[in-house]
């Protein structure tokens, strides 16, 4: 996985266990695109502030997920329901019991809204 | 959900977060089922200062979920399974098409391996 979205999964999964400052210059920094200079900028900071607390928060993001495996576990999840819908499109559409046929197609939309 | 359980849940998802000590106490109280005054004898440690120690686990563990939902978001996931598994329970066992058959029960087992 890119470093990019690595982090943006982080943040998400523990954004709430860093600091307002933190979370805030990372989701700045990973999710709306920001460059450092524009975050150091809007906060009346240097650069380098900017830089170091970005630095600090992701140190913090991968530490926990050393620790709890979340997003690990989350991917894995994913994986095998991804596994599971394409067992299920094994089954020919022609199914001639269309109470079967209705059944499945709710059963893989329910599927799809896990992953 | 009963408290036990709860806190043996939040144990096991956010037991590294505890200190050593706090991890230990709450595992052989609430998992293994020892007396705060067995804990307190096999630590040399007074029977107070195990409760105190036990009360601050917990406390982390309850605001640990308040703030990530991890056990919310995996009971809420399982919800969904167990419902998925009861939609497919509605496809009548006699199905007439056998390879139909063997897709549906390596699905339902691949599915409860999930919850």
């Amino acid at each position: 996985m890119e470093k990019n979205v690595q982090i943006s999964m982080l943040c998400q999964l523990y954004g709430k266990l860093l600091t307002k400052k933190q979370y805030e210059f990372l989701d700045d920094y990973y999710n709306n695109d920001y460059s450092l200079s524009e975050i150091a900028e809007n906060n009346n900071i240097t650069r380098q502030a900017v830089r170091d607390i970005i630095k600090k928060g992701e140190k913090k993001l991968f530490e926990y997920e050393e620790k709890l495996l979340f997003m690990k576990k989350t991917q894995n999840q994913e994986k095998k329901i991804q596994d599971i819908l394409s067992e299920l499109t094994k089954i020919k559409a022609d199914l001639s019991d269309k109470q079967v046929a209705i059944i499945l197609d709710e059963v893989k939309k329910e599927l799809n809204c896990l992953v």
